[in-house]
């Protein structure tokens, strides 16, 4: 029943149309991690070398609870504040497979097209679509009353530095990029005017 | 001869002209701390209930170092990445005593003024300007070229990530808040024009 309710909400969510959509549940995130706080701030770092080598599922449950999951399944609350409560942000998964987006009630992964977008994030940095796996940060936009462009950017950040510590926690690179080819990123994913593209990461070794 | 030099810099930061500045030391970031990272994330919330309960020198620290402080010395590169590097955020410590400005390399504290700015920092919800301290953050707007006020906020989120994980941390409350008397804050301040008030975190129990 969750899975048909939020596939409704996403098909509305990405003007996609009528059609079946792959969806993937993910492992629960790993809550026994035993790196401190301080010490995934003291390593805490921007990589721009990538290897091919791949991560794993658990990995990614990790970033994107990280990023933007679900911290008190009670009251919907997340790992991150977002200004006036709007969960504005929400992250997508690239990879070679494709795109597919990060459902944190369901912790789930919906599939929105079978294209490789890793080039078109990484544009003129093209040496770094090689890393396995890049999460994408979009703001929703309409859910501000106003300084909707400063409000999303802000939210953007709160997950961006979640990804950037969980990295450090998991031993993974990462860098956050506002650099990407936005015109072709939003034609790929299908994405309305109001849902803007605040940063990706790429994620690897 | 570092605080000579701070001093100075400060100076033509706060556009203050010249007299001589309180600055006091704080403890060293306590790196040992026992908290995981999941824990922390799991732990964070937004609380907007505060008692008049004092924090220490030392939480200080931990909270002003997670914002924006060091974590590669050599490199001087910081606990949270910034759009093209221009490390744009400083963070202002506010409490009944008065405003004073986070130095990260030296790990002091500067006097900016002696005036209790609480209150014009809480606004309408004057309730929370018993909390004993306050992390205001600003941006430096003049170190982007272009897209300033959009950048200036993102890094914001990033800071103000960290200060809501240290706070989760060390059982101490916080929220993050854009609404404050921008025009009274930065009078109080002596703020430039390109000096940008982000957000600011009340710090209590």
């Amino acid at each position: 029943m969750k899975r048909i309710i939020f596939a409704i909400a996403f098909t509305a969510f990405s003007s996609m149309g009528l059609f079946a959509q792959k969806v993937k549940s993910l492992p629960q995130p790993d809550m026994n991690m035993k790196v401190s706080i301080t010490e995934a701030m003291q390593k805490r770092r921007s990589y721009r070398d990538y290897q091919t080598k791949p991560v794993t599922d658990q990995q990614i449950s990790n970033l994107l609870w990280a990023a933007c999951g679900i911290n008190n399944p009670e009251r919907g609350l997340l790992t991150i504040p977002t200004a006036t409560n709007a969960q504005d942000i929400k992250a997508y998964l690239c990879t070679a497979k494709g795109v597919s987006l990060y459902d944190p009630k369901a912790n789930t992964l919906t599939e929105v097209t079978d294209k490789d977008i890793r080039p078109i994030l990484c544009e003129r940095q093209s040496a770094m679509a090689v890393a396995p796996a890049f999460i994408l940060l979009v703001s929703d936009l309409s859910k501000f009353r106003g300084n909707a462009e400063h409000y999303g950017a802000m939210d953007a950040g709160y997950a961006s530095q979640n990804i950037c510590l969980m990295c450090a926690a998991l031993g993974l690179k990462t860098v956050p990029r506002a650099m990407m080819n936005y015109d072709e990123v939003k034609k790929a994913l299908s994405l309305p005017e109001n849902i803007a593209l605040e940063l990706n990461h790429p994620i690897g070794y």
